[in-house]
């Protein structure tokens, strides 16, 4: 049994009486760490747009789907009607280098305005109608297979499937498992909070009636 | 301009054409880090289950909204199945004193075993009917709110409202922000990589022509 010092309990009455800001901040953070990546889009008339998104979600292996959560009221309206536009985005992660940068991409920019050129990041191309993060170490290119729009509150639900990966060869180990950390991707907790990561191990395929081992 | 070293590319092709389990590992590192919950449910005729999941996603603060990816291929059936039958979930945040354990539930167990016995994990109630992981500091309970099929691969998105929150008073920010870091949550990549996590730091709200600042 642990002991649960000053432990509080908070109700779906207690969170909705929370004061706006203090609601925004306690409910986004306590989902927990997530992924962070830089969505990379293209406008019809040319601009780019680089949107930090958090709420990447593998589909599944066969095809590659890769998902993702876009809430109309966060989320700049440019790169849900870009998407739509060419059918494609792009995923690139966000490194310790240049995560301000990334930060700021949030900024609620017009639509006149490329986050690139607001932050000084810089857009490379291949075979997609939309631009990757030069700085990322993994990019990935996605066209997409399904749009879901939540009846609950309005949110877009976006599904693509792989198309391109760039990333160094060094870091996919000989059993394909990609070394994340050492990509140098970062992880998001909150709106706000920055984070490294430090590698515990890695567990062996768990099994009924078999003890795991470290890899 | 980065230098690219040994940098690859994959394509959609050359993914699917990758030996069976090296892909499973690739793709399903390629999306990056995770946050990692135990899932707790129980069946109608009274054995819990407890499911590592890493597809959670903030859905929304008002009402407070809380998402997950379930996969058809890899998670058992009796989550999903527990879901419909009582309408609700807990998660609960994994530790490093038992990341192993949250591990281990994900072998398959038949449906008349517990994960919480093979696992030694101890269960605790509260409002909902669904099992509490006592070893984790962060358990919340949900209730569900929309069930989404995926027609690309049948996979399930079960969004819940966050009902009840149990966790320390003092990892709560005085702006409403939870320490996550604080809370000893685990991050993951691919099937089997764990990780703890160490702060870079806090940003300011970003704004157009505005500099940011560390909190």
């Amino acid at each position: 049994m642990s002991k649960k010092q000053n432990q509080q309990v908070y109700t779906s009455k207690s969170i909705r009486e929370m004061e706006h800001r203090f609601r925004t901040n306690f409910v986004n953070s306590l989902s927990g760490f997530k992924g962070l990546q830089l969505v990379g889009t293209i406008s019809k008339s040319g601009i780019t747009n680089l949107a930090p998104v958090s709420s990447i979600v593998h589909f599944g292996v066969n095809p590659s789907l890769i998902g993702m959560v876009l809430r109309p009221d966060t989320v700049p309206r440019q790169t849900l009607q870009n998407i739509m536009d060419n059918q494609c985005w792009t995923l690139n992660n966000v490194l310790e280098e240049f995560y301000p940068q990334a930060h700021q991409c949030a900024a609620r920019y017009d639509e006149y305005t490329s986050e690139f050129r607001a932050t000084s990041l810089t857009e490379t191309y291949n075979s997609l109608k939309a631009p990757y993060v030069e700085q990322s170490s993994i990019q990935i290119g996605l066209q997409l297979t399904e749009r879901i729009d939540v009846k609950a509150n309005g949110t877009h639900i976006l599904i693509g499937e792989v198309i391109e990966v760039f990333m160094p060869q060094n870091i996919v180990e000989v059993d394909g498992t990609i070394n994340i950390q050492e990509s140098g991707s970062l992880v998001v907790a909150g709106l706000n909070s920055y984070h490294k990561t430090s590698k515990i191990s890695r567990l062996s395929y768990p099994k009924v009636g078999k003890g795991l081992e470290v890899l």
